[in-house]
């Protein structure tokens, strides 16, 4: 398949991410069964694996080629490796903690790599119907409007956006906070927590916060909305201040170059291992 | 007028928080003029006084008798003292820093007291278009529908939201973020902090989180949100386990007492002085 044709997988992404949402919102009003992953706070559902093998079954019958890494298939053991294959990276429930809860920030990302690179995202949200897509080299867009990160590059009048991540032992709370602090008394205008990586990212690609960074998050995190915020002029790098690695499980992305090397320069790093290597 | 036709003043609340509501959804696409109050991080636009210029004038031209309380009137030195004459209790933009970042959750509020009791509130999502409505003794409600808190009691399964509030020196993050270790030791299922204390507060009505908590608030971000989350079921108390202190500029509520009890015990207080004395 040439690279022309990605529209057409950027396509069906967004026909399979729209049904796969409608899906998740009708699971939000049934009665949950939660258990839990890595940690008691690491939240997953029979909702999450059926959202999952709903996405991966239409991709794979239309594209049988292809690869794929899902936030599910990678908890039941399979492998978590970025070859130069055509992959998809799909999250099904984004903020499954607060699907759990029904608070109402819970989307479905599906991000795809050819050779290891990023082509297009597709994140869409699942309680309010926002659909977030971008295109390499084609701009990035939310229903259909064109996005533009943030030009602010004051970190005093910014919004900086984060998420708690699943470890609470008292040495991984103690740099987390550590980190809110160092850029609180920065002063930034504000830091906010909303329970979602992706719609957190989506925000950057759209303006509404100046920066992200985070410790503990996945591939299926970040793939869909790396697209988007570059495509929307923004950056994502990792939080050495290097170039981002999909499989590191940390990321700081931004409007603007110059806040995410302060963000870069605050940070004391925690340690979730890797996607590609086993805990 | 008699307590019947508190009624009528709901119905007129209803329409002024739709159309403040629209005016701040008009002033986000617009160029803002930001200065801070009591903090750099205390922020406030030409629009939070533009509208609340409306909604008071607007009640007053109806209601010549009744008092108001109005986060921007008492920012330029109007007498913050609820009496038991009719008050309207009022903040025209809540999230006032998300508004500037165009961050979208931002709420219009306009709470209802007599003789010092909360009558109802009326909450308006000015990006979404939500409508939170309770009157005491005749339930809450979303956009029409019976609003119904959590019945979680247990803590380690709990969403719990709070705010940073307006204050950023080391003494102060310290406590704030020390609260919120306590909370993610429990471990609670997480932590949200969204920059609007009265959509919060309407989280906890609609169940989509358990408790919130904050220090720092005043009474126009908890007026119109006590009446809708105690009608929904929930309890809005101090956050030393006493009845609120609308003044006091501190609140736990939450679905069950179970919650809220265990929260009053983890907190240590931030002082933020109060809103019926000068600062």
């Amino acid at each position: 398949m040439e690279a022309e044709s990605w529209a057409e997988c950027l396509e069906l992404a967004v026909r399979i991410a729209r049904s796969a949402g409608q899906m998740v919102q009708e699971a939000v009003k049934q009665e949950k069964r939660v258990s839990s992953k890595s940690t008691p706070t690491d939240l997953v559902t029979e909702a999450d694996q059926q959202v999952e093998d709903l996405i991966i079954s239409t991709l794979r019958e239309r594209f049988p080629s292809h690869r794929f890494i899902g936030e599910e298939s990678s908890a039941t053991g399979e492998k978590c490796v970025l070859t130069d294959s055509p992959t998809w990276i799909i999250d099904p429930i984004d903020g499954t903690c607060n699907f759990v809860h029904s608070f109402p920030m819970v989307a479905v990302s599906i991000g795809f790599a050819v050779k290891k690179e990023l082509e297009f995202g597709v994140i869409y949200h699942c309680f309010d119907g926002t659909l977030y897509t971008a295109r390499r080299g084609h701009g990035a867009f939310c229903n259909g409007v064109r996005l533009r990160v943030s030009q602010e590059k004051d970190v005093s009048k910014s919004l900086i956006l984060t998420e708690i991540g699943a470890k609470r032992d008292p040495n991984t709370l103690e740099i987390f906070l550590g980190n809110m602090k160092k850029l609180l008394s920065a002063p930034v205008h504000g830091v906010r927590i909303i329970g979602s990586s992706t719609l957190a990212l989506c925000h950057i690609a759209s303006g509404a916060a100046e920066a992200y960074y985070q410790y503990g998050l996945h591939c299926w995190d970040i793939a869909a909305a790396a697209v988007i915020i570059r495509e929307a002029g923004g950056c994502v790098i990792d939080t050495t201040g290097g170039p981002l690695d999909l499989m590191s499980r940390r990321v700081v992305a931004a409007g603007s170059r110059e806040i995410a090397d302060y963000i870069v320069q605050q940070l004391q790093p925690i340690n979730y291992g890797r996607d590609d290597q086993d805990p």
